[in-house]
C-alpha cells in the first residue's frame, strides 16, 4: 500500500484527494492532513481522503508522495517540519502558484536526499476551501511540473503519473519561465479584475452603477474575489512577474486610449483583433477538451504519447542539468552530497 | 389588438420577443422585423414573434410600440425610414447601449408628435444574434429608461410596463448620467477585457501561455469576444465616457503597481478591499435576485411599489423638464410645436 499525503485540505488539496480517489487506483491510500479537524471531517465526508491526520510529521512517516497544498507562504515551515520525517524514496511536491521562490525554499529546507518536484495545477475557483473541492477540477487542464535540478527521473515520472490521473496534461517548465508565463495568464487577470472592481466601486456613482452592473461586470470582476491567501502568496512571491505584466497591460490600455481618442476606426480594429485572439484561443481550448472528453480511449493514447515524448525530452534536459549541478557542486565543495 | 414591432431580431430583439410572448399578454401581437429572412424564420421557429415582416414601414403602420433593436449605428436610418409611417399615439423606443447620441438622433429624425423613450436593458451575452436569444435574459436585471424631454407620461408608463413584463426593474436616468454610469460597469469591462487579451496574446510566449490559461483567464477575457457591432456602437457613440473610465482604470493600476513594488502589504490591503467590494456587490445582487425568484407575490408587490414611486418621482422631474423645454422653445421660436 502506497500512501499519498496531502498537507492542507483546501480547494486544491481537497480536489486532488477527490480526483485520486475517483481514479480508484489500486494499493493507494490518500491521507488528508490539516490542522483544522472540521476541515478533515468534511474531507472524509466528501470522500477526499481515505484517512485523516492532524500531525504532519506522523503522516509523512511512511509516505510515497507528499503533496504540500497549504497557502504558499506556509511552505518554508511545512518543509522544515516534515524534512526529518520524510522516508527514503518519498517524493515531495507542492501546488503553489509560483515556482521560483518555492524551489529556493525547497533547496534551503529539504535535504538533497528528498526529491522535490514542484507542481502547479492550472485550475482554480474563487470558492476557497474544501467546500469548493471537486474531483473534476483538473479535467482538461495543464499541470505545470517544475522539478528541482536534483530531482530524479523516477520522481518526475511519479508526478507526471499523478497529473495524468487527475485528468490534466503535464507541462514542463523552468521555474522562472513558469513564473512569468503564469503571471501573464493568471496573476495579471487577478490584478486587472481587482483594479476594475476598485475603479468602479471607488466612483461617487457606484451606488447607481452597482444596480446596473450585469453579467459582463460580474465575469470580469470574478477574480477580484480570489482567496486572500492565494493573492498574498502571489503578491509576495511573484512581484517581478506581476509588475512586468501590469506594465504590459498599462501599455496596451494607453494604446487603446490613444486610438479611441484620435482614430476610433483604428481603435475598433484593435478591438476586433483582440476578439479574434479570444475566439481562436477558445476554439483551441474547446478542441482540446472535446478530444479529451469525446474520445476517451484515443485521448488516453494521445496523453500517453504526449507524456512519453514530454518526459523523454524533459529527462534529457534534466540529465544535462543534473550533470551541471554535480559539476558545480564538485567545483565548489569537492563533492558535497547528502544535505544542503 | 395592440401590435409591438421589434425592428432587428438579434440577441436583444429576439429575447424581448420571447419574453413578451412568454408573458402571454392579452390582445398583444409581437411582430419581428428584420431584413434577413433566415433570421425571421428562426425567430418564428423559436417563438420570438407572432408574425414577421421584412418591410419596416409596412410593419409600423398600425403599431402601438416600436422597439428599435438594430445595431446602434443604424438608428438614424431606421428613425428616418419609419418617421413618416408611425401612427398617432405610437411610442418609439430603442435598446442601444448609449443614450446621449441616440436621443440626439431621435430629436433630429423623429417628429415631435412621436414620443421617444430611450431604453437600455442591462443584460447581454457574447453570443450575438437570435441564436443567443432567451426569454429569461432580462430576469432580475435593470432596464434603463431615458425618455426624450418631450415624451409624454403615458409613453414613459408604457415602457415601464414593458420592462416589468420582461422581468426587469426600471431604472430612470438622464442620457448623460446613463452614458457615464454604463461606461463604468459595461464599456470599461469590455475594453479592459480586450486589453487583457491583447496583452497576453501579444507576448512572444503566448503559445505556451495559451496552453496554461484557465478559467480565470477565460472569464476575464470573455467580453473581448463581444459582438463587433456592439463594440462599434459603443466606441463611436460613447467615446467621452469610455475615455474617462480608461483613465480611472489606468490610475487604479498605477496605484496598485506602485504599492506592489514599494509596499507589498499595502498592495494586499488594496486587493482585500477590492475583494470586499466584489463580495458585497454579489451579496446585494443575489439578495435582490433571491427576493425576486423566491417570493413572486411579495416581489410583484415590491416591484409595483418601486415602479410606482420611481414613476411618480420621474414624472415630477419630467414635468419640470417639459416645462423648461417648452419655456426654451417658447423663448427661441415663439411657440414652435408639431415638428422639429
Amino acid at each position: 500500500m502506497d500512501r499519498i499525503i496531502i498537507i492542507g485540505m483546501g480547494l486544491i488539496g481537497g480536489s486532488i484527494g477527490l480526483a485520486l480517489r475517483a481514479a480508484k487506483l489500486k494499493n493507494i491510500e490518500v491521507v488528508g492532513v490539516d490542522f483544522d479537524r472540521g476541515v478533515l471531517n468534511q474531507a472524509k465526508k466528501l470522500g477526499a481522503a481515505d484517512a485523516t491526520e492532524t500531525n504532519p510529521t506522523k503522516a509523512v512517516a511512511d509516505a510515497a508522495l507528499v503533496v504540500v497544498a497549504t497557502p504558499i507562504l506556509a511552505f518554508p515551515e511545512v518543509f522544515q517540519t516534515i524534512a526529518p520525517h520524510v522516508p527514503e524514496g518519498c517524493v515531495v511536491t507542492d501546488v503553489g502558484s509560483t515556482k521560483g521562490q518555492v524551489l529556493r525554499w525547497a533547496a534551503e529546507h529539504l535535504p538533497a536526499r528528498i526529491p522535490f518536484v514542484g507542481g502547479h495545477p492550472m485550475a482554480g475557483r474563487e470558492v476557497a476551501g474544501i467546500e469548493g473541492a471537486s474531483a473534476t477540477l483538473f479535467q482538461g487542464t495543464r499541470y505545470c511540473i517544475v522539478p528541482a535540478p536534483t530531482a530524479s527521473k523516477e520522481a518526475v515520472e511519479l508526478l507526471v503519473s499523478v497529473a495524468s490521473h487527475l485528468g490534466a496534461q503535464p507541462f514542463f517548465a523552468d521555474p522562472d519561465e513558469h513564473d512569468v508565463l503564469v503571471a501573464g495568464i493568471s496573476h495579471l487577470p487577478l490584478v486587472a479584475s481587482a483594479a476594475l472592481m476598485a475603479t468602479a466601486a471607488g466612483s461617487p456613482a457606484w451606488r447607481e452603477m452597482a444596480l446596473l452592473a450585469s453579467s459582463g461586470f460580474r465575469d470580469t470582476t470574478r477574480l477580484a474575489a480570489t482567496d486572500p491567501a492565494l493573492t498574498r502568496g502571489i503578491g509576495l512571491t511573484n512581484q517581478a512577474g506581476v509588475l512586468r505584466w501590469i506594465d504590459g497591460l498599462q501599455e496596451t490600455l494607453a494604446g487603446f486610449r490613444h486610438l479611441l481618442q484620435e482614430d476610433p476606426e483604428a481603435f475598433l480594429t484593435a478591438m476586433d483583433k483582440a476578439r479574434d485572439q479570444r475566439l481562436l484561443w477558445m476554439a483551441d481550448r474547446q478542441g482540446l477538451n472535446k478530444q479529451e472528453s469525446d474520445l476517451p480511449s484515443a485521448s488516453d493514447m494521445m496523453t500517453d504519447l504526449f507524456v512519453g515524448r514530454g518526459v523523454a525530452d524533459f529527462l534529457k534536459k534534466q540529465d544535462q542539468r543534473l550533470a551541471e549541478v554535480e559539476r558545480k557542486q564538485g567545483t565548489r565543495s569537492g563533492g558535497d552530497s547528502g544535505s544542503r
